[in-house]
């Protein structure tokens, strides 16, 4: 094996999209060029599964021939249990960087709680892996990677170089647009924005009723820091997740409460 | 009606272990004192689920008779399309206060981020209910409610007293203790904790590997402040959780990252 192939950094590859999603073959083309790619990914499309492990049923985890330029394996769970498996059972130590995606769709601002693309990013980062989730504003199957994967190749080289801040990662959202017409990369904090939520009410053939979850987005965060406004501007949005979930500025006041 | 009647406050209780785990009619009783109680939870149990919701396939939402004093549904869906389905097809308007629980087992430091239960609450949060996610440390379904009831009576009336700071929930573990020796109620922040992974690796009936999660807690947090320390010391830990995952604290030294 040639020195430089040892020196290269190892790069774990998940996403919630399922292995044979687009999105996931872009990112390990984008990582190929600086680390030795291994991908571990749900069987089966995952998104909204959010934080969501696997604890009472048994997983599976097969080597697969898919992505043929790139060590595949495919997971019967979440994306958060494709990482626990990757590093337990696969790598069987942890890589130097885990990426997520990239997803087809975006998860910026309020997405990030309930992305599995995101989540499986969060996993690396509580196993003190450098992470980073990657998602293109884009849901189409077909969508343009181009982009996307100039900027992850671009930002997972930087995080390799410069580390992260202890106990965090980057959820990165890459503007559906050409690469020429991306204006650049900024770092911004999540936008204060949510679902409204509606449920189409239908009746199945024996006249049961079911419910299926629509909804649209909502903003309501007028910020020039946030994602949402990079992302409107045609920037790459680049925020820091933690998963420490206090909010430490409350404390005070709760502490003035008689409970 | 009479006018009493009219002015209590509407409460939806939720969980992840399902409807007919002991701990949310634990949680249904306790609020029967201060509120007109209504239960949306799952129809099966939920643990680990996280923030997942369900977008792939339909829901069902059915009025059940399980807990008699209690209007009480039952949906097929995770905890967090359990709080989605109560607000607009239930109860059609925001509940007074969403509670959820009392789960079976500590959902202290890092837990916050697997549990149905805490995830089921900050939809809530996200949808600017008060909510309030409540657990008891000990696994078992016959555990003792006792300390639990008490004080999550005592922690819901005081939100809806004093309500809670903007999008923020609170993540209340109770101790596994009789009511007499819970020392009271300490307002933490989440301790740095994790689970050290294993996979258990066995063979189905036809030869072919599987895997179990399995792992053990470690708490790498030595802090007096934390919801570790306050539980093994024999208190209630409250922290206050927020939806906003940013890492404020770093957007300045990432802002000093040539990308």
């Amino acid at each position: 094996m040639a020195k430089s192939q040892i020196n290269k950094p190892t790069i774990l590859i998940v996403n919630d999209d399922g292995i044979t999603a687009p999105g996931i073959n872009a990112l390990a083309q984008a990582m190929a060029t600086i680390g030795k790619v291994v991908i571990v990914a749900p069987d089966s499309p995952q998104s909204g599964m959010g934080h969501a492990i696997t604890i009472n049923k048994p997983l599976r985890l097969d080597k697969v021939d898919l992505h043929t330029d790139y060590e595949s394996w495919q997971c019967s769970g979440t994306p958060v249990d494709c990482v626990k498996l990757a590093v337990n059972k696969v790598l069987k130590k942890k890589p130097d960087l885990c990426v997520s995606g990239i997803n087809h769709g975006s998860n910026s601002s309020i997405n990030v709680i309930y992305s599995g693309t995101m989540s499986a990013a969060m996993e690396g980062a509580i196993e003190n892996i450098p992470s980073i989730g990657f998602s293109l504003s884009n849901y189409a199957l077909d969508a343009n990677f181009e982009a996307s994967k100039f900027y992850a190749n671009k930002i997972a080289s930087a995080v390799l170089k410069n580390g992260l801040p202890s106990n965090t990662l980057l959820n990165v959202n890459i503007p559906n647009l050409t690469k020429s017409k991306v204006k650049g990369i900024r770092i911004c904090r999540q936008a204060l924005a949510k679902w409204q939520e509606e449920f189409s009410e239908r009746l199945d053939p024996t006249h049961r009723k079911y419910y299926w979850l629509t909804g649209k987005f909502v903003n309501f965060d007028t910020g020039d820091d946030t994602d949402e406004w990079a992302l409107a501007h045609g920037y790459v949005s680049v925020v820091p997740v933690q998963f420490d979930f206090t909010a430490h500025h409350t404390i005070a006041q709760l502490n003035k409460i008689k409970w």
